[in-house]
């Protein structure tokens, strides 16, 4: 089967192309329930690979953070950057150790971030809160002006994008199907444990945490 | 409280720098809970950043994959990269929306990867497999020499390292502290589900595959 195609050359799966997917629906599936991201740029010391909290609107990734910050003074000045979200769901445990693998779904994306203007600063943190916890924005304290003037919030088009998914269990050579080795699957998954109330919170805890319950 | 002596000026931890930890017991305690970790380089069409496995042997990081793998070739260029390990902790909910944070262990790792030698690279893949399931490497059919022979393994000395570190509840400012609003971590952990054997496996599951149980 040929492979799907991919949004720019450079963006293409190379490594084992039938895992690259390009549509719209997987990529926004991987950024809807990943929590961090892994953001790589430069600056005047080399290159630098971070992680930082991210939530999509629409057609584009969002980061945020303090106006001071190293990484986004450095995506400001313009730089390519690459964004990659990976959830890990498995190992993948073969009867050889050469076809021990991982399954995984992931994400790459190519570009330059663009800064989000003051005045769409708030509703665009409003987003990343639904996206943590919806509902919360309508308890939590909004921020201040002085909090909203500290912030610098960018984001980046998901235009140059790809996606890499292995699932199922191991891949086997014929000739070691016969061996007497445990092979299969584990599932891994990010768990969400009992929420622990800080001191002196009374009120259960709030409903929409059961979000990432399943993650 | 005088914070820590970083490994370099550009692997100190600037925002926050309280959470910054450079002592090797604390980098390797992360390095050794971690399946994954992020890659960033450039080649001839940018910086990428690419997920991989990887593993701790002594006081170098080491990754593997295809002779073939773009990201391997780029490396073996001797230019400076970046690796970063993150484990996501948990969720920390302030009455204040600023004031949200994450709990996290992370740890950034810059240098020049140099290649393993071929005469070194069967006994470097053990070591892989002992840290992925402990003792299957006596019971997985060993890598061939064909098998050795298409796979690069690469080390990154751990020398240049930063570890980042948040615990604990939220930080919220003392005039918010009477607000009636939920306030707490929501901890999150990588967790194995039950392992799903492949077809033809009637072997109990092994008991090396409960390491990442708690994980």
């Amino acid at each position: 089967m040929e492979p799907p195609a991919a949004t720019s050359e450079r963006s293409r799966v190379r490594r084992e192309p039938s895992r690259g997917r390009y549509d719209r629906e997987t990529v926004h599936a991987i950024v809807d329930t990943s929590l961090l991201c892994h953001v790589a740029f430069r600056d005047g010391d080399g290159v630098f690979c971070i992680p930082t909290v991210c939530w999509r609107e629409e057609d584009h990734l969002y980061i945020h953070g303090s106006n001071g910050s190293r990484m986004l003074r450095a995506l400001l000045t313009g730089q390519q950057a690459c964004v990659t979200l990976t959830h890990l769901d498995g190992l993948v445990l073969a009867r050889a150790a050469f076809n021990h693998s991982m399954n995984y779904r992931s994400v790459v994306v190519l570009g330059v971030f663009e800064p989000v203007p003051d005045d769409r600063k708030a509703a665009s943190l409003d987003r990343l809160m639904d996206h943590l916890a919806p509902g919360r924005r309508h308890e939590a304290r909004p921020g201040d002006a002085n909090e909203l003037r500290s912030t610098t919030v960018l984001r980046l088009a998901l235009d140059e994008s790809s996606a890499k998914v292995r699932t199922g269990g191991p891949n086997d050579d014929e000739a070691d199907l016969a061996l007497d080795v445990w092979a299969g699957v584990l599932p891994l998954a990010l768990h969400a444990l009992p929420a622990v109330p800080d001191a002196g919170v009374a009120r259960p805890a709030p409903g929409y945490l059961a979000k990432w319950a399943g993650t």
